[in-house]
């Protein structure tokens, strides 16, 4: 077993520290089939609007999150979840007015 | 793309509605890989001390949460995240004084 808190998992920084990265639980921790990551978005901060060959499966966490994918745009908030589809366009964008947090499981191969 | 809030899944009840899983984003919804629950621990309550033979990935979103393995007990709160690996023993218990709710993502065969 395996426990921590996500204040003391080392973050990778991008877009100029405005997303932050933490694996939580990943291939290097032994996870058999997928890793959870938290990501951390700032204030008016979004992740590139991409898609993979992989699933995302996201809770949001804290804060305001607009999803978008070629259906259009959602803005959703702490308890809602997300099903991003292999190969499916998307992107998630902090809209409110503080920090942002979301978990983002992906299967070991998003996360090598 | 399937978004959602974990307030419009209906919950399954255990333990005389004590704890409740909500199954988020699971085979039925087209999970390629894992599944997504959300546990709802009310005050006091406890899942089985059990093992099987796939894993856990947990994030606690909220509450006070009691993690117990044959290594021990810890207590951790929001932000925590534990791997419990498969044939682990675990259980999970609320000893805070309100309601607890965390993330616990399986593979698809744990989830059918």
């Amino acid at each position: 077993m395996k426990v921590g808190s996500y204040k003391d998992v080392h973050p990778e920084s991008f877009f100029e520290g405005m997303v932050l990265k933490r694996i939580l639980i990943g291939p290097k921790d032994g996870s058999p089939t997928f890793a959870m990551r938290l990501f951390t978005l700032k204030k008016g901060a979004s992740t590139p609007y991409h898609t993979h060959d992989w699933e995302h499966e996201v809770f949001i966490v804290d804060g305001t999150i607009k999803v978008v994918s070629k259906d259009g745009e959602k803005i959703v908030e702490k308890g809602a979840f997300v099903l991003v589809e292999p190969n499916e366009e998307h992107q998630f964008v902090n809209v409110g007015d503080k920090i942002a947090h979301f978990i983002c499981v992906v299967p070991n191969r998003g996360e090598q």
